[in-house]
């Protein structure tokens, strides 16, 4: 680990050798890329002792610190998740490979043949929180892409992501690869994150995964591209064509999957036709499972429940809180998403399709849906096999971002001595 | 016009209305935007003669105030110009829609449907020097994408383009198209582009149209996604196994074509191999054509030509000069190439397909081209039927950025009340 007055040094080295690597991995064969993955999982099966030690003193480390229970647990490892991690790299190493894929453009004005080649980004740059899995699926990831990478992992999980790069390094290295492919920040010095962002030289992009502040700060320090992630304020819309005991299952899943993923359920908007049917209905199973429930003044008017406030329509709760609120028209829901909404992922419960088919042509979200509660917004669950990160974005990838986002195309033009202006 | 101290709330308000539009627009027919766009044509062959009236009021004041003949060119006016930006229209008009393609993606591991469709982005702002036609050029483009858009063109611009927007809103009234979507900054105060910057709530995507230090300066001042382009600094290297003279003719064009286009080619690079024989062949077709060359110190042995500093490897000229460079490989070609250039152009000349498919694959540019002068870098000429623009960036679009670079995707996710994780 480098003193703290040479991080700056130490931060642009792994950038100017990350970038030379990156060079070698442009063309890199499938098999071998692959056969890296499968390496950096033989390696972390055969050091799982060494690993879960590391991880031990981090986790003690962290309780020293008074660390909160949410954060502990995602920082632990335990074989359990050890096998998760394999079976994340067994699945990466399945993907097919998006690089080197050409597509043919139309034939052009003069004769000359162009068409476009998916290459790999360069250098990514991926800064996270305490799990220390990311280091493994972020790498494994990049690398299928065609990417190098440099990670930058939360100050608690130090030493875990030190036992895991070893092993990540080792499989690079007995496929021959450069090491420096998949390069780890190994100081816990809070100044490496700015030198890490004013790299634009070497970094092609910054991935951050973490909350928003985090992704916002990120994303005011730095001219290089960000993947930004920012809120997830999902509405599911049950309309006055929805059935109704599908909407309840729907209804109640997309709140409760899981409280802290960005795809839960935060508004429920209902058709005014159906409120005073369904509202009652769903308002004790909500009780049941501990869900706080707000609601406009019509709501507050079919159900007992605390009245929402401005503010409701607009906040990420992450918690078993919900704001209800009664619409009169399918547009009215669709404008309420529209200004509310934080183009995350939205619903619409209804039987009828050309009200869905409405619902999706005028939703403005990465993800619209369809008789589906909004917590499938996921990379795996959409069949990308793994995903990155979710981009709010609406430029480079939006939504779900797979292994496609994390390359770009190029122009291969192809000629015979064809000259411009001259005939 | 605002006074000066109202621009803030003007900008606010054009930010707002254009967001506004925006929505109407997502899901407009095709022959509803085309007839826009064929009534704008309507509307600016009708009034020519106010049109030019105003330029030749724009261009008195520009010569008034000294501003350079170069910058008094790009301004004018004249029929045959005018002429042009019509042909521009209609084809436009007939470019195919690239907004509501849908893209189904393979089955998921749950059964539920997953796709994705293209839609516009928003809001577009565009941020222009002093040529008017990119006013209707721009405005087309973005409209046929579904999208809204802000104009700002340049001062001196100014009576021209407020004749030019007269026309193009004219011509989305009578195709009932909201006047909105398509605005123009009508204030030449300098601090309504600082207020544009700000409205990342409103404006999806900025497009600087002008040298690299706009480009730059607007990218530090915004969080706004910025289509990037810097700086052309293009090469062609001519192989040992190149048809020598198909490479003379190439590479005059490369750098004659005109000199002042990002495409021109700014450094030669020749193989040792066939410097000796190449190099006295075309120094005396540049010479007669009032190219300055300069060279490298192996170059200065084979022609009269002053030596190459190592600033001139980073320099896009712009203008009748060439630096020279001879390499004893390909790979060296390559990796100059990579190190020096600016990812925008480059090419090979040779007859080896292995060795041209080596430098296709290993340089990492936005075109590479084969056999080509650099100069064909271009979206209409790439047959995207127009450009709004060349990226230099690697995310969202790379190189000749056309329709599709003006739209983004949106997952549609459909099922039949799947629930996640509930079996």
């Amino acid at each position: 680990m480098p003193d703290s007055k040479d991080i700056n040094k130490y931060i642009e080295g792994l950038g100017s050798s990350s970038k030379k690597a990156s060079r070698t991995l442009v063309n890199l064969k499938t098999e071998i890329k692959n056969s890296a993955i499968g390496f950096m999982a033989d390696e972390i099966n055969f050091r799982k002792k060494e690993i879960l030690k590391a991880n031990g003193q981090d986790l003690s480390e962290a309780s020293k610190k008074g660390i909160s229970d949410v954060l502990i647990d995602r920082l632990e490892l335990n074989n359990e998740r050890i096998d998760s991690i394999l079976l994340g790299l067994s699945r990466i190493k399945e993907l097919p490979d998006p690089v080197g894929e050409i597509t043919l453009l139309p034939p052009t004005p003069s004769g000359i043949r162009v068409s476009q080649m998916r290459v790999p980004l360069g250098v990514v740059g991926i800064i996270y929180e305490s799990r220390p899995n990311v280091t493994v699926d972020a790498s494994a990831l990049c690398l299928k892409a065609g990417n190098a990478c440099i990670l930058k992992g939360g100050a608690e999980s130090i030493k875990s992501n030190i036992e895991l790069i070893k092993c990540i390094k080792a499989g690079l290295s007995k496929a021959d690869i450069p090491e420096d492919s998949i390069n780890l920040i190994e100081t816990v010095d809070r100044k490496a994150v700015n030198n890490l962002l004013s790299l634009d030289n070497y970094i092609d992009l910054i991935i951050p995964r973490g909350g928003r502040n985090l992704v916002e700060l990120i994303n005011n320090s730095t001219n290089i591209s960000v993947l930004k992630h920012l809120d997830g304020i999902c509405h599911v819309f049950v309309d006055k064509k929805a059935d109704l005991a599908k909407a309840r299952s729907i209804v109640i899943n997309a709140k409760t999957y899981r409280y802290g993923i960005c795809g839960s359920m935060e508004t429920l908007l209902v058709h005014e036709d159906v409120a005073s049917q369904f509202l009652p209905e769903i308002s004790s199973k909500f009780q049941a499972k501990g869900v706080e429930l707000r609601g406009c003044s019509k709501t507050t008017k079919i159900i007992k429940v605390k009245k929402t406030s401005d503010e409701d329509w607009t906040t990420e709760y992450l918690a078993p809180i919900l704001s209800i609120k009664i619409v009169e028209t399918l547009h009215k829901a669709v404008d309420h998403i529209n200004e509310f909404g934080s183009s995350h992922s939205d619903s619409i419960v209804t039987d009828d399709e050309t009200r869905a088919k409405h619902f999706i042509n005028k939703v403005d979200s990465a993800s619209v849906m369809h008789n589906l509660p909004t917590c499938w917004a996921d990379g795996f669950e959409y069949g990308l096999g793994a995903e990155i990160g979710i981009s709010t974005d609406k430029l480079h990838a939006r939504g779900p971002v797979g292994l496609k986002g994390l390359t770009s195309q190029k122009y291969i033009v192809e000629g015979d001595g064809e000259l411009r202006g001259v005939k």
